[in-house]
Parts: C-alpha cells; structure tokens; sequence
C-alpha cells in the first residue's frame, strides 16, 4: 500500500472473525443478533453480516437508517430517543420498512401518535444505570401510561423494552461488567414482569457485557456494534484481547523532537477525535502506537503512546528505541481509542488487501 | 428555517464582520494577511475572503492545499511539518502555484532537495514555547545547516520564519496572552537578526495573539484562522466577545429528565467533536447553549451547558426554568467549545438566510 495521508486501515480478517464470534454466541444463546451499524457506519461492511445471517440491524439516527434503507436494509431499530421532529422520514421510511424506534416519556409517544402514518415497533427505554437516557425502573406509573398510549394507536406496536448499559464502560474489571449486565437483565425482567407483556423482547446493547457475558437468561436480543472493530477502551475495560482490534490509522511521521523524545505524526483530533483512556499510571492516551508489518500490524509499542492531539497533529511520546529507529516519512498505526469516532472521522478505508471502502458521509 | 437534524448553523454577518476586523487590523499594521482556511474549510466562505483583497492564504495539510487550489487559490502557505511522503503531491501544486511549506529539520529538507523539481518557498518553524513542533531557538546550528541546504537547491526560496504560538490557549489572562506574543516576537526578532536573512518575513498565526495584541513591531505576516468564527474556547481566553462567534449547531430536543434537570439534543461528539473548557467552578462544559430567535441566536442561557458527549448523544445541564420552558420537539443552540473541529465533524452549513454551504469533505 502507497500511504502518503492519514488512512483508515481495516483488517477484514479480524473483523469478520469478529462478526463471526458475536454472531456464534447469539445462536448458541438463542438471541436476536441485532447489530449496531454506528460503528462502522458502511454499507459495504454491512452486507458482510448477511452470511452470518444477520436480517435486522440497528441503527443510531434517523438518517442513518434512511442510508442503510437504501442499501437493502429493511428491519431497523433507531436506538435514540426518538426525535419527533424526523416524524415525517420516518413515515416514509416506514412505508416500506419494518421499523423500530424507542421512546422514554409519555409526550413523545403522544406525539407520534398524532402524525404517524405507517405502523411501526416501539421499543421503550430503559435506565438500567447509566443515566444517560431511558426510563428508571421506578417509574411504574409513567411506563403503564406510555404503554397504554402505544396501545391506543392501530400504527404503533409495543415491541418490548430495550437498555444500553453505557456504565460499563466506566467499568474496571470484569466482574464489575457482569455485576451491572446481571443487574440490568434483572431490572429488565422485573419490568417486563410487572407490565404483563409476555411477549415484549428483552433487548440489551453494550458491547462490554454482551462480549464478556454468558449468562443472557431473559434476554432476548442483543444490539452491540463496537465488538466489529473493538478499539483501545475496550481493551483496557476487558471486552477484546489486541488482536481482536481491526482497525488502526496509518500516520505518516513528519517530525522527531529528540530533546523531548516525541514524534510529529499527521494524524490530529479530526482523524482520531479526541477520546482517551489514563492507564495505570494516570496518563492520558490518546491511542497506541504499532509498526506495520507484512499483513498487518504488530502488538502495541512499548512506553509509546500519543500524548496528545491537535487538529491535525498527534504527538507521540516515545521511548528511546523507538524514536532512533523511526525515521521522518515512515508510517506508523495508531490504535484508536475509540473506533466509532474515528471512523466518523474519517469516513473511509483501506483494507489490508488495498481494497477502498467508503463509509456513511 | 426547517431543522429536524444537527445542523451547523452560519451567522454571515458576524463572519463577514471578523474577516473585515482582521483584515483591517493587517493594513494598519502593515501585515501580510494570509489568513488559516483550516477553520472554515470552504470554498465558498473562502471566496467571502477576495472581497478584502486576501490573495494568499494559509492550510494544514498538502490535501487542504489541493482543495484550494482547485478553487483558485495560488498562493498557499502549507502550515504543517512538511510530510515527505507527500513530495509527489508537492510537485504537482507547485507547477502552477505558489506553494510555501515549513520545515523543522534536516532531514526532511535534504528528502525535499533530492525529489523537489519545482520551485516552492520554505518557511522555518520555530517552536517559541508553545513545544508541539519547530526549531528551539537555542539550536542555532541546526538552522544555519537548514538555510544553507535551503540555499544550495535552486527550487527551494527561503522564505522566513513562522510560529505558532500555541500556548496562547493555556493563557488564563490576555495579559499572559501580550506576554507569549512579545517573547514570540523577540525570539522571532532575534532569530532573524542571527541569521542575517534581513527579507526574511516573520510570520505568526495564533488567534489568541492576532486578535489581542496591538504592537506587531517585528512581524510581517500574520495567519490566524479560528476568528472567522471564534467559540467558547476563543471567548474564555479572551480573544473575542460573544457577539463575535459566528457558528452554533442546531439540536433537537428528544428526552427531558426532570429528576437531573438534564435534556437529551440529537448532537453528539460526531458533531462538536469531544474539545471541552473547564469553567470557573471546575466544571467540565463542552458548549454553551443558546435560544434561537427570529435571525440569530441570542447570549448563553446562564447555569445551562452541554454536560457531556457520546456518539450522538448530547447531555445538557439544565436550570429549573430553562428546563421547563423547553419542550421536546424544540430546538436549541450549542456554542461550540472548537469551531474548527465542530466543522471538521460537519462538513456543511446553513447560514440563517438558509443558504446551504459545503466544506471540504
């Protein structure tokens, strides 16, 4: 490969092996394989779940699914709080598509009802503890009239109720991931329980439990999208081994500081954007740094690691081995942090292969 | 206007209004103005620019550089430490264009002798503080090395001297801000005189400096960027008053919590990207929030700012009575802490005219 700019590099090996592991576990325990496309954001990388059979996917905006619509997508969950102001794309998206949106109070469902024209699932939210958004579990009174209300409406079908654990992240061991996937999965049965819906699906979304997890009893269904790259976070958090990780950003390194031992590569904040992880020692890392080899890349460096970002800067902070044997015009990887912002960022990549695959933009 | 997406929001006149300020702030000086299209990142807010008789401009990567080019800009100063990786590309710009690069070593100026086969203007950087890249002026050998292999290669014009004064954005005072800029300046000065290269142009690029500073005694040329549109970052060091910014994002509100006084806008990292500034309580903001009003927007609603970012996920801090004015379905203003980057992310705007323009994507 001839890489002369920052440049997304995908290694599709790993991420179909990826593909192929989280696929395996829903059918080995009877799940709902939903996958989030927010990660990867493609529709060629889409189509590479259909031969793991995967039919139904989920998506993070309304325009998002709109894109994978039209790349033959039709069974489609929109897993942010529904924004009703996209009430009329959604009755066009609907009238040919099975669609899913979540609501978490009784006034947006108030006003879809008025202006919805097709029918379409609902799923409702619910805070298990991230506190991001979503209904806490006490809110008995609140999630009996929101059910009531999707019931009145001929358009809208109560499809079940759907969480993502996003304080698993914040999570620093293992055992604390399960303790918060057990209890969600409890909080979730109990309202399932107390509504009376049989039927309602159980749907949960963190790729840190539906990774490390093996007890999904109650669970129907699961909707991780980060597991198809992993990245830096779920590595320290536990959710991926490195070699698991299938994508990095080739930097070319345009400048040595030998005084600070610090490397200038081309690779800045609207590249990587600017999501860290402070690793044991209390420092930030902006992401990790590897060397290139035939296919692929090696482990991270040791004592290497982007110390910062600028917008089109990153600053590696290096070890003095590694800075005498790098040379101004190599390239080096950086391991994301967060591999759904990068690819954001940069909208387009390069397999291992030399194959260009565009992105969402 | 229609807005049922995260949309970047233009405010024309404020922008006219800071180009023509530091256009008018150059002349009186008797300043180079070649102002930093990394900001902006348009064509056509770039052609805004020719209205003040700006004919050179500055970018921050040889791909920037070709997309103005293509626009009709000749005269393009590559502020980036020159990636030798990029020569081929370098070539082909300068066949038609004036191209200045910068460089910070040997090394990359010996690759850029063997492979340079037309002619382009070389800018040293010096680091005057800000230690991200550039020559220390301590290192006064380096660059009497540097400027003689410049001279010896009939394609390569030494052009001067350039700094960024980044460190003006950890300045907690303008004072501090003058300070930074007269120590730049007498490095600058001195560094010049050493060298004895008396056309040798000063140039220096920082907001922060260009938009406070009054005496420019010294300098030559000036390429700010970030006061074409200013942010929160730009407002909390000083550099401009609010009435000054000139973008907002426009976001939809999908979720109220009352029990945290918190609502969720569709307007997420994807969009402001992940800069943030710590308030005067130790907060962390990550943009202000603004009402719109019949053209505009009008001051910060005081207690109220965006909390904190996921994908697309937004959280705003909310006061008792601005949470209650606003209903799900309204949409707000986010001030961004980094306009540069928030563009980056968006790559279109709408300006209140409703006048739709494209940056470079």
């Amino acid at each position: 490969m001839n890489i002369v700019r920052p440049t997304l590099i995908l290694d599709k090996e790993k991420c179909l092996r990826n593909i192929q592991m989280m696929s395996d576990k829903a059918k080995r325990n009877k799940l709902i394989f939903r996958p989030h496309f927010k990660t990867h954001q493609s529709a060629e990388i889409g189509n590479w779940f259909k031969d793991f059979g995967v039919n139904a996917i989920t998506v993070s905006s309304v325009e998002m699914a709109e894109y994978f619509a039209r790349s033959g997508w039709e069974d489609i969950t929109i897993a942010f709080p529904f924004n009703v102001l996209e009430i009329d794309n959604i009755n066009i998206l609907a009238e040919k598509n099975k669609i899913n949106i979540t609501v978490s109070d009784l006034e947006t469902v108030e006003i879809i009802s008025d202006k919805i024209k097709n029918d379409i699932g609902v799923f409702l939210k619910i805070d298990t503890g991230a506190k991001r958004t979503g209904l806490t579990p006490e809110k008995t009174e609140v999630i009996e009239k929101i059910i009531k209300s999707i019931e009145r409406n001929s358009h809208l079908d109560l499809k079940g109720f759907l969480t993502h654990s996003g304080h698993t992240y914040n999570a620093i061991s293992k055992d604390e991931i399960l303790e918060i996937h057990d209890e969600s999965r409890r909080i979730l049965k109990h309202i399932k329980e107390f509504s009376g819906k049989k039927d309602a699906i159980i749907s949960i979304g963190d790729t840190p439990s539906c990774s490390i997890a093996v007890d999904f009893n109650g669970v129907d269904e699961i909707r991780p999208g980060n597991f198809v790259f992993y990245d830096l976070m779920q590595l320290k958090i536990g959710s991926c081994n490195f070699e698991q990780i299938a994508v990095t950003i080739a930097a070319p390194v345009c400048a040595k500081h030998k005084e600070r031992n610090e490397l200038i590569v081309h690779c800045g904040a609207i590249h990587l954007s600017k999501d860290f992880i402070i690793d044991s020692n209390g420092i930030k890392i902006f992401g990790a740094v590897v060397k290139y080899k035939n296919k692929g890349w090696e482990t991270p460096v040791e004592d290497v690691y982007v110390k910062s970002l600028s917008q089109e800067h990153g600053i590696i902070k290096s070890s003095d081995e590694f800075f005498n044997n790098i040379n101004i015009g190599d390239v080096i990887g950086i391991v994301p942090v967060h591999s759904c912002l990068a690819v954001s960022a940069m909208k387009k990549y390069i397999t291992l292969e030399g194959e260009a695959i565009k992105a969402m933009c």
